[in-house]
């Protein structure tokens, strides 16, 4: 029997409901028992000659002066790693690592696999793409939703993105997603996307909220299966002591049989390494269980044909934060500040004029929504934002404007939101002298 | 009219023969009028809330100490760029470095466009798959192949790939893709991949050869469009002074307007950055032409679906290298360093008994190839070679072995081509008293 049969059958009798949500492409990938493979089992050997990167003869990188330079900060060893190819599953100390720094406040009875590195949160994302969507695959977003997704879902396999609104009557309507599932024709399997904190509106839902959030999908999944992707981009970017910070991930677990949680997390925004791109996959079973193994395979196959292997330099660098006592200090550094921010830019959003300019709802991540008045295009507002007053901001169709708060200076936000308010006042009026 | 269809019309109208080429991913990507875009026009505004990315404000990074400590060894600017996002496209100084890297023996009559930023250099032929690739489009290569292919190229876009064997009467067939793409239906599109030096060959054709190559990949074009990607990874890596060392890309460069050129190369080998995955994308068309422009906005929309950005702590590093007087110099070392294993390797592998291990074609690159006597399994080979003689070779159907060259230590290179003839003269020696 192939590799692939056995990892397919391994997957079909130990989860039906995930083989039936596998797509086309999900199911023809295993990992090969190719070079990476051959190499491991070579591991031991006195004379390695299996894999192709240049070494001294005894697995250390032979960099050129000006790289070996540049990493001096590391040591000789983490210089070596961070020099030499990733395994394709990543560096096992990273997984262990950030396995931990996962559950910090997770129960032990909660299952999740030993994650999986990828090249950036996107490329977690991409991967979830290869394996869930697929032609015809209706993907579930609330709107507004990252603008990637897009690509990453529809453009890439032929999947079906469908919206709707994240919010009702300027408040988190919980149900979307659910309401959004029960569209499809009963039993067909969906794919669902949950991103809290949430891009680009910035926010994590109240506990009452979650509470009915996850309920919503949990009795979506008696009518099919349902594989929701937690996509915990801004994981830990909460700015009000009464909401829940964990990922919404750990709430799904267990929930049913026939919903499915993939984890999709990355140490981009939480460590502040946006350059670095270090990305995890994560699903709901043991380390040792073997659908995680069969899970595994399939990830690793299709992170080597996309990109050989994920980046060693920056697993590395996110050792080397991961492994100092404190890690949680440094990060906390970094969420405090952005509260500050945070709280600065709610203040000035608060005196607005609610006729000119809506505020949708935000306690966490890196952003905070406008809602335009009815006739000024968000396009045409962003263009003159930057044109009359130096101020850049994102457009979201279809009347929406992003403030990145996490890119500001927290003295620059009242002066930004006042050119903002202008700006678009300014729309305003020649739209109502145009009528 | 959409972006989408303006780029197309670009391509349709620049080159119908590449547009016949394109696969229907291919057709369908555009870079969007997305947060990257949107962030790019805003770069010159005083209040710039357009990108989520922490920094202080002033576009710096907020680095957790340890990782800030880790880059020490960078100035503060290059420090910055290594942390934040690099542009989809690749920061630009390294774009401009590396195009004058690659061109540093080309005339200036050659067109190349400005190279695109990949995860790797797997990252680039796994977007030039997406673009030319797809289901049922032949993908010629010679056998042996790297294996990763069939994942990058037949797995993934459900390609047809075609190989023939690379050699003929223990020398290079220089004719072998030209056939391979004869056995198409004339008129259909074909993608055939060139590997000089070649993994797992380690040959890089002589003068005579390449021209024979060159000539007949031309002559092919003449029935069919011809994407040629050539997949550079080996790059300089020439270990004979009769041996012309530069890229095929060059030579095809426009030689045929039915014959596409694609370069795909990285810094992983000639830089010896194996773990920091920076790879590039280059097209045969100047940079200010359309075409260039048109294809750049579809390779920066999948770069952005499958891994949202390119590395940018790596590509400083690369930045660093190429940055200073004497890169070259850096790498000759690197390769004067390796040419002293090969050339121990040959010497060693000369005195092998040639009725029981052929020794095929090998100039360059990173690997040796011996083929095994009948009846000896590669795969049984290997795994004997590891449990037997503590040697780790990689096994490759249907009767080869890989000598990965560049990660063993000169002084070994005997001992480990002894236990080779030792554990092979066993395995052949059993299979005889078997039957």
């Amino acid at each position: 029997m192939s590799d692939l049969d056995r990892i397919n059958d391994v997957l079909r009798e130990g989860s039906p409901v995930l083989w039936e949500c596998l797509s086309p492409l999900g199911r023809r990938v295993a990992f090969p028992p190719d070079i990476p493979f051959q190499a491991a089992e070579a591991r031991d050997t006195r004379y390695n000659a299996t894999i192709g990167q240049i070494t001294d003869g005894d697995g250390r990188a032979l960099a050129v002066p000006p790289v070996e330079e540049a990493l001096s900060g590391l040591g000789p060893e983490a210089r070596n790693q961070a020099l030499l190819y990733s395994p394709v599953q990543g560096l096992a100390a990273v997984r262990e690592a950030w396995r931990s720094w996962q559950r910090r406040e997770v129960g032990e009875q909660v299952p999740s696999s030993l994650p999986l590195v990828t090249c950036g949160l996107t490329h977690g994302l991409s991967i979830a793409a290869d394996l869930f969507a697929g032609p015809g695959r209706a993907v579930l977003v609330t709107a507004p939703f990252w603008g990637n997704y897009r690509q990453t879902f529809e453009v890439r396999t032929g999947a079906r993105l469908r919206s709707a609104a994240a919010y009702l009557g300027g408040r988190l309507h919980p149900r979307a997603l659910a309401e959004l599932a029960a569209q499809e024709p009963i039993g067909e399997p969906v794919v669902a996307i949950l991103n809290f904190p949430s891009n680009p509106g910035g926010y994590m839902p109240s506990a009452e909220e979650r509470a009915e959030l996850v309920d919503s999908l949990v009795e979506a999944a008696e009518a099919r299966p349902l594989v929701v992707l937690c996509d915990d981009a801004y994981a830990g970017l909460v700015y009000e002591q009464e909401i829940p910070t964990g990922s919404l991930f750990w709430d799904l677990v267990g929930r049913h049989e026939r919903l499915i949680p993939v984890k999709v997390d990355g140490a981009t925004k939480e460590f502040s390494l946006f350059g670095g791109r270090v990305g995890f996959l994560t699903f709901a079973c043991a380390p040792d269980d073997p659908m995680a193994e069969a899970l595994e395979s399939k990830v690793k196959c299709l992170v080597r044909a996309t990109v050989g292997s994920p980046v060693a330099t920056s697993q590395v660098l996110l050792l080397e934060a991961l492994g100092r006592v404190g890690a949680d200090r440094h990060v906390e550094v970094l969420r405090e500040r952005l509260a500050r921010r945070y709280r600065r830019l709610r203040r000035a959003l608060s005196q607005l004029d609610p006729e000119l300019l809506g505020v949708l709802p935000c306690n966490a991540g890196c952003f905070a929504l406008v809602e335009l008045p009815e006739g000024v295009d968000p396009e045409a507002a962003r263009r003159h934002l930057i044109a009359e007053h130096g101020t850049g901001l994102v457009a979201i169709a279809p009347r929406y404007l992003r403030i990145a708060f996490c890119s500001v200076r927290e003295d620059d936000l009242p002066a930004l939101v006042r050119n903002l308010e202008q700006g678009v006042a300014e729309l305003a009026t020649r739209r109502s002298s145009a009528t």
